[in-house]
């Protein structure tokens, strides 16, 4: 019997210590969210590179260094102290970090580093301060052109203008909260992000100028100030008036700002500006309210004048530019134009030399119609989108691409031959890449990851994919104790369409028990949240749900990115219907699964996945018991002109559209938990859409749970976005588990 | 074995036989809330009177009756078909109640009934209407004076007065939402709740003007425009800029407006406009920013010269004269001032004709002083309070009033012989009463509630408080399972002073069971929530929760009304702090009976209650473990001037008072689970407050939940009241239960 007792404590014994053995850490919100305190603990290490003409330089915090692309052997080019002592620092080192050094110039040993409003200039083989610039303390929207040294800036909603000396202009003089000078327009739609573009000699400034005079201020409230006050949103509100855009093109030289005569620009969008390789002409795709015309357009700088419509493309739905064209570097005369007019995201080259077809073309059974009055040339086809085009190999007169060809959810690297369209694959077949070319296009660097590879970042060879591994990360993740994470398809709600999906199982899962099972959704246009990258993408919080033990689902429905335009635009003028329905087979597969807990359901989402999540509640009631939804769209009449009107139209011309997207006649459907949570100051969803919520469910005697971030906007960022996932996860965790 | 299994049956059967027959009626929160659909189930029966001269009327929806004093026989004046006859209606009633028929003149048949902006007078002897007047239907404020048959209104801030014959004059021009007229000012504090004032003989009308132009907006959003706007919200805080008020005099007559020469109204307070019986002079009380002194002034109502100061008081914390002064009806020169310059609030006779003493008096041992510029003789005294002055018994030469003199938490009537300040009760010895005085005093109606009656309304004789019942309601609970509801005293923290409590207790009680129990809690100035009414003033809310198997228990602290100047301003300087202390005592006491559950103490509270709630939460985290705060203030510098600084001085004077007061520097302490609630448009508490709290327990990474009434102001009415509630009740449930 003793012996028995002794054995039992020893086998005891022996599993405690093979348990203490295996034992592995558990994640907090703080490791697993960009804006946790311990976010590096769980993501893989990086370095950072940038582009010397055809040299890679690693640029760290403490160095810049020379990559050979044969051996990968670093060569120090200066050190941050060498930086310093340079700039006559003294005591207090004026940069910090040589991490973000920029290397303009293909054929000189200079470097330019930038720190706060001031930019220096050093000779690194010399060893000394060439040059430094100082613009005011209050610049924003700064655009440097290394061709002339000038600088392009903001002020209080005017433009100026600092040259390589020093002297500043002011371009423009009646900026105001209703006037904006050379900043982005459109609310950043059309692929917008800046609002001044140098020409390539740098002697002339295109930019921006939007009267917004006649955009209501949405009120946004600061409660910061001794009594609370409001400040200045412009919000145009589909149906509702929006913004005039004009363009203007400033010469330094002259001091003179000549306008694109562009005609009213009443109920217009002028998108993708760009120039002429020899700096004389200025090109611009012209949309229609209606967003059913795009129109590429010449105009002369020097003047003004409109010279001639290139190109013209229609759709029923709607076209989207988001692209500037992009001229051959060997050949003035021709250019990449990207359209998905034959439903798809590809390449097309425009020849100028060359007249193009008579009257408007179209794809035998397929919408959409375009006019060609240059000679066009489709490059590259297929049922796959080009993700992004990195840039030319002037060498080897190729684009350099990266494409879906291989997977829709991944991202792969092509040099894609502009004689003849040939398309060679460069970097492996996996994963998710990334893409920075060298000056001409000889080399790139090719930073990727996939299920199996955290990231890894190599130097490759554009002409045949050849090149070195600079770093392949371990995974971060291998003491914690993390779910396995799987991705698979199903089909659409249509029956035909594949949909992709990632799965996050509970750790520790037992397929013989039921988990909770949340559904975490985006579901709007411009996003993907499935794709072959590391752990397929997930997002920290699916992990941390996962260690409680919780099932997470994420699909991409149709209406999301990356899968061509009948994919995207099934949810023309009904957001939110057709979206739910693949969204619904998602569940119908979970269902399927012996291991889902059908009775602890939830759905979490932000934005249009908050607008999704809310109409899942509503719309299937019993399938959904908890729910939390952020910074949700809650009827398309109060989103914006751009954005909104291009999926939904204005709401006086499809009432029925947005009344059946609207989220406020479906009130009445509530029954589980619902928690609503927005940024105070959201200036993308502005409040109204919540409270409008809120209040409808008031005044339907329903029970809706709500928080605001004072002073957030649309998203939370730092200890406020772990605040945030802390406060979701409460909520499943008091009503769901 | 087979019988007594027969017996069993037989005896379950009798049981649940028992259990129907006993079986009572439960509340429903529409059935116990103002804003309930179903509220009258739970209140009891009443009838509304009205006085005509010394004639008490008894007006119900379909007739007015007159009421003999003696026998209670009803007589028929008129039905509502013979007035919409008068009134030549035809088809469609012109009026649909008879219930708020005013009888104005003592000695006449004559009616005055008001609908919408139309008022009409009959002669109910000669069947037929006699006169009928009609405002413009976007007046407010409106003010008709009976004896000159002129109405004073309100269009767009602007004051206007329409005489007997329908002709309109402008008083002012020049209003807006920076420069008010005829309405309220001092945000209805100092007992102010009208901004127009008609001498007794109709031939003047003494107005308010309030520059208001220095005082900020505090942003109110209205999310129900298209795109939500903001409106005007003036709102001084506490320390900060305050509105600017004077006093007009108009004569219709000559339409000429004279301004009390009163001085600069940089800020001061002019409040408790009164007229002499002549209509000559008007009286004001004067009190300074600090509202540590009181002037009672006369001014010439024909030049505005000032005439006279006739006394002045002083508190080193604050006075606050919530009363204007009241002539003798047979005396010209005498009028009754009501002071708590002793401790307690009583009657003062003032006697225009006398010389005062000489230089400030006081009492030996209380803080204060004051100076009697006229004779003057306290008229009531004793440590307890008069809560309301009635009027006037002319025959008998009394004051008509209510006082606690009985009982701290009762109400009970009282003529007071000016002669000699003899008292005589008038009425029975229980509850609380309400009076309303027949023209001259003769005749009383003596509305009432005690714990053991629901309602009861009399007619008595002044003199010698004889009379009839009207009507005494039946319980209206009787049919419902209701909770036990008791009411004692405990000592407050200053181990002197009584406090009351009501305690209602889980209905089906069972003292060898520990309850889950809710403190509620208001706790600020101006307010009780135990007394000797029904139900000890129990809310439907308490039953409910009751219903539920909660025990709640009501406290009025230190701090609150109803106590005399010391219980009242034990709080100056430091709100919050001493009231808690008396809180806690009751805690304390919750904590020695067996049936309290420790582990199981919730608090809530709306307004001064939230920040009580709050305030509770924050310092004895231990205690609370769920709380649910409305409408609170969270730091008093986001307060307004007049009541925030007459507690708090201002914040630069007293900035450790504030600091200390101030809720946001102890969100670290946060343990429970909060909830906040309030109103988004709320213009007492303003959401400021509310939304600092929250930015701060997100900067200290505590959770707290929030929920808001978009459109709603401090409090909520109708269904979102129950909205409202059935979100409280659930908060409990989900974690203190």
């Amino acid at each position: 019997m003793k012996k028995i007792k002794l054995f039992l404590l020893l086998f005891l014994l022996h599993l405690s210590i093979i348990g203490m053995a295996q034992e592995k850490k558990t994640f907090t919100l703080n490791d697993l969210l960009p804006g946790g305190n311990t976010y590096r603990t769980s993501t893989p290490q990086t370095i950072f590179t940038t582009w010397w003409g055809e040299i890679c330089v690693e640029t760290d915090v403490e160095q810049c260094a020379t990559i050979d692309p044969r051996s990968g052997k670093r060569k120090t080019l200066f050190t941050l102290d060498q930086l310093n002592e340079w700039l006559d620092s003294g005591d207090k080192p004026t940069v910090r970090s040589c991490l973000y050094t920029e290397f303009p110039y293909a054929d000189k040993p200079l470097a330019v580093i930038s720190v706060a409003s001031r930019r220096y200039m050093v000779d690194f083989k010399e060893g000394k301060m060439l040059w430094k610039q100082e613009i005011p303390s209050n610049s924003s929207h700064v655009d440097w052109c290394p061709a002339s040294k000038s600088v392009a800036y903001n002020k209080d909603n005017n433009l100026y203008v600092m040259d390589a000396d020093g002297h500043e202009t002011a371009i423009t003089n009646d900026g105001s909260n209703d006037i904006v000078y050379g900043q982005s327009v459109h609310r950043d739609e059309f692929g917008i992000y800046k609002g001044t573009f140098w020409s390539p000699d740098g002697n002339r400034l295109a930019f921006y100028r939007m009267d917004q005079s006649m955009v209501p201020d949405y009120p946004q409230v600061d409660i910061t100030t001794r009594i609370a006050t409001t400040y200045s949103c412009k919000y145009p509100m589909a149906g509702e008036a929006m913004h005039k855009v004009t363009v203007g093109i400033f010469c330094p030289a002259t001091k003179e700002t000549v306008w694109l005569k562009a005609g009213d620009p009443t109920d217009r969008y002028f998108t993708n500006i760009s120039w002429s390789p020899d700096s004389k002409k200025v090109y611009m795709i012209e949309v229609n309210r209606e967003q059913n015309e795009a129109r590429l357009m010449r105009y002369d700088a020097l003047t003004g004048e409109l010279e001639a419509c290139l190109y013209t493309e229609r759709h029923p739905k709607y076209v989207e530019p988001l692209h500037p064209i992009q001229f051959l570097p060997w050949d003035g005369q021709k250019f990449i134009y990207q359209s998905q007019r034959d439903g798809y995201n590809h390449l097309y080259l425009f020849d100028l030399s060359k007249a193009g077809k008579d009257g408007w073309q179209h794809i035998e059974g397929r919408d959409g119609e375009w006019q060609e009055n240059v000679k066009v040339t489709q490059l590259t086809s297929g049922q796959w989108v080009v993700r992004d085009m990195a840039g030319f190999d002037v060498k080897n007169k190729s684009v350099i691409i990266t494409a879906n060809t291989l997977s829709p959810i991944q991202a792969n690297i092509f040099s894609v031959k502009v004689s003849n369209g040939k398309r060679n694959l460069i970097g492996n077949d996996e994963g998710v890449h990334y893409v920075r070319l060298s000056s001409k296009g000889s080399y790139l660097t090719d930073t990727y990851s996939s299920p199996s590879v955290a990231r890894s970042i190599n130097i490759l060879k554009a002409s045949d994919g050849r090149g070195i591994n600079l770093i392949t990360a371990d995974d971060p993740w291998k003491d914690y104790d993390v779910p396995e994470i799987t991705c698979g398809s199903i089909k659409a709600a249509d029956g035909v369409t594949d949909l992709y999906y990632r799965m996050v199982k509970p750790v520790g899962f037992d397929p013989s028990k039921k988990y909770p099972t949340i559904v975490y959704v985006y579901g709007g246009p411009h996003a993907h949240n499935v794709e072959a990258s590391r752990n397929y993408l997930s997002r920290g919080w699916e992990i941390y749900m996962a260690q409680k033990g919780y099932l997470l689902f994420i699909l991409d429905n149709r209406g999301s990115e990356l899968r061509g335009a009948d994919f995207e635009n099934v949810t023309f003028r009904h957001l939110g219907i057709e979206e739910m329905k693949d969204q619904m087979e998602g569940v119908k597969f979970l269902h399927s699964l012996p291991y889902v807990d059908k009775d602890r359901m939830g759905v979490h989402g932000w934005s249009f996945g908050g607008f999704m999540t809310i109409n899942l509640m509503l719309t299937y009631p019993d399938v959904f018991k908890v729910g939390v939804a952020g910074g949700p769209v809650v009827d398309w009449k109060y989103y914006e002109v751009m954005y909104g009107e291009r999926y939904m139209d204005r709401p006086q011309d499809n009432p029925e559209g947005y009344q059946g997207s609207s989220l406020l006649p479906k009130v009445g459907n509530l029954k589980g938990k619902l928690q609503i949570i927005n940024g105070y100051n959201d200036p993308v969803c502005v409040p109204q859409h919540t409270l409008s919520f809120l209040r409808a469910c008031i005044d339907a005697g329903k029970q809706v749970d709500y928080f605001t971030y004072p002073g957030d906007g649309h998203n939370m960022f730092g200890q406020d976005q772990v605040h945030l996932h802390e406060r979701i996860t409460q909520y499943f965790e008091d009503y769901l588990k």
